[in-house]
């Protein structure tokens, strides 16, 4: 494994979406060529940069520069970081924001940022004048591998996460590998969660692959560009075989019915629990389930634990720090989340790594004891 | 032109959009029918009713009650009646009220009422879990043959009206030509400019037939619901044409830019000037700028203004009570307009009665020297 020189040619991934296809771009150095990939595909128009203060401080000069340079007049909106900033009022700066600089409906707006800024902007951008045109510069390795592709966006209110949003696809997703030096480690971490899951849900080479090679991924250069790659590559594949979610896009949920139960627990505190680390306990208690409905063999749910554990992540409700509601409360939590049909509970399970399945009216009081079991409380 | 009596069938007009195709649904005693009508299309959905207090006192327990009839559970969300209500705040209202009745997204928002509670109830319903179903039962004569057709929705922010929203069509419309029995007489005679607006886009039988026979759709029975009909007919063709305004659904706009620059400069304050008569001082300055522009003849652009101002619809800016800004002012409000398009400005001109078109690249200077022409100031 060997880094890559900057400026060698990005790894490029199609989501196939009829019309709507797009590319993404994954490698290094994509933060400054940001202008001449854009105005390649979109002659003519202006942007409006969404981002974050911590984003902000790292790479927005940078990436305004490369805009300018390529002749692309920008305004930008600096939101605060974390996830309360995907509100109803953050929401509706943004779209002031974007309508105070006047943009029309085919010129772009950006999100340059983490899973955060990508929903929140993406929401706006879908919104704004009934659909602007839309460029995903994930900065966080969760947004490279995950909220960036695929086109859900929105916003999370006192009944939930993500309640509110709609299907917006992005033009065009540039995923600079660099800008992850800046990131920190404990959210370099918690988008691992995600890589990781692509080889849980049906990737079982992949899982393998990672489980030998992850300090590289970790280190960067041409591992960790791999590794990006082939997650884009699953998550795209699924997107377009399942847009809008109807069917076994629900594949995509490994570990999070239960991640985001524990993030409603924690009030979305990101000082407790960032979204990755929820759905690695998620995907560490999706596969004990398995076990415990025989689903799958309790090594295999040991292995996902252990590969985990070895990067550093959280795998069991007592890694997260401080005390947490009760097993029934918990439970409130998962049936009001969306992935709940008509009162059956519906989980993702396993046969095994890298054998997922989406499991309907799995009973809630099953759900129950298990939570209960495993409650450190 | 005789009254139809209540019971009779339904006059059935059909949006052609393919796998979302739908129907709309217009004859007398549809309210009490919706139930019934609902149910046949969607079993064993439950339903969030979105209505106004105007609305709620005049029809909501007869609705309500034949939900009920059809066994859909449902709950009523009401909000305040006026053109404020289309805000990001009673947005959130509206959503918080549909997720707190944890419905699913195949569960039904229904929007009863006018374009504001179809606007505004249509755009939650868009966004609560990524998209729920939706369906339009329109208690305004303007809504009945424009707003609950087409899937706009949206809502107004401090730069201008309906710029923020998205397209998200309903599963069905109901047009209950009796509950105009209940709107008022002005409300009436506003919704009366959008259905002379087919006739003069490109019906001009239409006009024509309305011409002779307006006493006669005001006062209801058969004529009331042929106009709605041969309205919903013209408007579900543009749709089904032109989903997402790309091209020739800009038509539907006749009238509109210069109504919407006057509702802005009046605060959207309904006590003034509320949509319709909006539209009917628009369409009447764009046949006068058509004529003034050489594209009409000025007899055309009088046949216009005689028959608006027999039905007692504004014609003129000094209809409208009260002070107006001025010329530069009003053309600012047409610039911020979403239907500019890289700085040249858009508007629906005609060449007669019944001959619209879409003129892009009229210049701002002629519109503002026919603005000051106007202008009562
Ligand atoms: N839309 C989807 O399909 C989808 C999928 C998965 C997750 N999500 C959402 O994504 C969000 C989580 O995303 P996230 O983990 O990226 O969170 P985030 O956006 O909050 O970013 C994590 C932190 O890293 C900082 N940061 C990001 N990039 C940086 C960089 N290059 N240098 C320095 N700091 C940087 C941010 O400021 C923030 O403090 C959640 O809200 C989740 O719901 C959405
Ligand atoms: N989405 C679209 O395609 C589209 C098209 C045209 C207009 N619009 C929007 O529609 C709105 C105007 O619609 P509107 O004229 O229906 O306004 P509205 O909804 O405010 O209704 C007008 C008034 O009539 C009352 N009302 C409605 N039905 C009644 C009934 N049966 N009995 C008694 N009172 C009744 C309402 O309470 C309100 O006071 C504007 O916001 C406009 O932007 C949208
Ligand atoms: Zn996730
Ligand atoms: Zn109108």
């Amino acid at each position: 494994m060997t880094g890559d020189p900057v400026g060698s040619e990005p790894v490029r991934v199609e989501v196939g979406l009829g019309d709507r296809a797009y590319d993404i771009l994954i490698g290094p150095g994509l933060t400054e060529r940001a202008g001449a990939e854009i105005a390649a595909r979109m002659p003519g128009v202006r942007a409006a940069i969404v981002t974050d203060e911590n984003v902000a401080g790292a790479h927005l000069e940078a990436f305004a520069a490369g805009l300018a340079a390529a002749d692309i007049a920008s305004t930008s909106i600096v939101v605060a970081p974390g996830e309360r900033t995907k509100s109803f009022e953050r929401l509706q700066d943004v779209v002031d924001g974007i309508l105070s600089a006047r943009l029309e409906r085919r010129d772009i707006v950006v999100a340059l940022g983490g899973g955060v800024v990508g929903d929140l902007a993406g929401f706006a951008s879908g919104i704004v004048r009934r659909g602007m045109r839309f460029v995903q510069v994930p900065t966080s390795l969760l947004a490279q591998v995950d909220s960036s592709v695929g086109g859900k966006t929105g916003i999370n209110t006192a009944q939930g996460k993500n309640l509110v949003g709609l299907f917006h696809q992005p033009q065009l997703v540039l995923a600079d590998t660099g800008v992850l030096d800046t990131l920190p480690e404990r959210e370099f971490r918690a988008g691992y969660a995600e890589v990781a899951k692509y080889g849980l849900i049906d990737r079982p080479e992949f899982f393998q692959w990672l489980e030998a090679n992850w300090r590289e991924v970790f280190a960067g250069g041409q591992a960790r560009t791999q590794a990006i790659a082939e997650s884009c590559r699953a998550k795209a594949e699924v997107v377009a075989r399942d847009e809008f979610e109807t069917g076994d896009r629900a594949l995509l949920n490994l570990g999070h019915t239960f991640g985001h139960a524990l993030e409603a627990a924690v009030d979305y505190d990101g000082a407790r629990l960032v979204h990755g680390e929820g759905v690695a306990i998620g995907m560490a208690l999706a596969h004990r389930f398995s076990a415990r409905l025989n689903q799958c063999s309790p090594d295999d749910a040991t292995r996902v634990e252990r590969h985990l554990s070895a990067v550093g992540l959280p795998t069991r409700m007592q890694d997260i720090p401080g005390s947490l509601p009760d097993a029934e409360r918990l439970l409130s939590y998962i049936a009001q989340d969306k992935k709940v049909t008509r009162g059956a509970l519906t989980f993702i399970l396993t046969h095994g790594i890298g054998q997922s399945f989406v499991a309907k009216d799995v009973p809630a009081s099953e759900v129950l004891s298990f939570l209960r079991e495993n409650h450190p409380g």
